[in-house]
């Protein structure tokens, strides 16, 4: 029985969705939206700064962010905010029975064992499918809104952990729910959690 | 039903077992070993050279192999068996209902919708183990032997491919046969298999 589920998601891939499914058929705490509101209410920045930021620290202001809004140690608020949602998924991670989405929970919690990490990717027609169903039609492409939501993803991830954001290798599992299908890939979390 | 399986695994993983198993269980030819005898006999270079290069084209002597041993139209022994062994590839898919391992097969057949894309991988601890029970030990360390093969899997599979190796977005799963064990993993590739 793995007590913590960390699932990493392409935008568009319905990660979130099978997330929330997988902890509704374990009886697991799901942290997602909550996951902000702690990290909010813990740290005192403002829920809107972290919604903007919260996983896309370096974002298109890469090159702002690391020269600007510092502290006298040289912390940016990004910094700072890493390190309060770093200490809250650990302190998550120890009351256990947990589906932690994003927020590079798999890093964070790399050295316990009692985890199972999962990634969740699809192909681009795929996604463009989904977002547009969901979201709707905007100013930009669906194709563009997905390259530029998952660059920004890749280039935090980076930043945080110095690892290839997508490599099968940081994950136990990585699915495309494109082919497999959202109910198939929650069938087969729900069942590694418990069987490992 | 997915009538072609490939199978991309890291050295050590157990990946190639694991392919052999799933295609016992589903019936279907496996192509490995037997693939370079075929590669062989059509190409007319001789096993040896293709067993010591055909997964390591450019491999440690990159820069050399770049720039020596071209034909009158520029293209290295490395290109010419890179273009024999995709052609004997897709001949494979054609005639179906089969298992292939390694050499770029997922790259090569990425078109084709009646394949399943499976990437094989563990932590360096587990693969360690594995090594060391099959081949035994030798000069350089477990770790080294490994880095160094699938290093030289890697740029292989770069510079035939332009991706980077082992990206979970290549292929529909990617196991960690250390945690899954290998028979899990064999259960739920015949599973997805059949089911897609």
């Amino acid at each position: 029985m793995k007590k913590i589920i960390t699932i990493s998601r392409e935008f568009g891939s319905g990660g979130r969705t099978i997330a929330k499914e997988a902890a509704q058929r374990l009886g697991y705490a799901f942290y997602d939206k909550d996951l902000i509101e702690k990290i909010a209410e813990e740290s005192g920045l403002s829920r809107e700064y972290i919604e903007a930021h919260g996983e896309h620290a370096p974002g298109r202001t890469y090159f702002g962010y690391a020269f600007v809004g510092r502290d006298a140690t040289g912390n940016s608020v990004g910094d700072y905010l890493w390190k309060v949602q770093r200490d809250i998924i650990e302190d998550l991670a120890e009351k256990g029975n947990c589906v932690i989405v994003g927020r590079c929970a798999d890093y964070i919690l790399r050295k316990r064992t009692d985890c199972l990490h999962v990634f969740i990717h699809a192909d681009m027609e795929k996604k463009k499918e989904r977002i547009v169903k969901l979201y709707g039609e905007t100013g930009a492409s669906p194709e563009k809104r997905l390259k530029e939501k998952n660059k920004t993803r890749a280039m935090n991830y980076k930043y945080y952990t110095d690892r290839t954001w997508g490599m099968a290798g940081s994950y136990h599992v990585s699915l495309d729910s494109g082919l497999l299908g959202e109910e198939r890939c929650v069938d087969l979390i729900v069942g590694l959690a418990k069987d490992l």
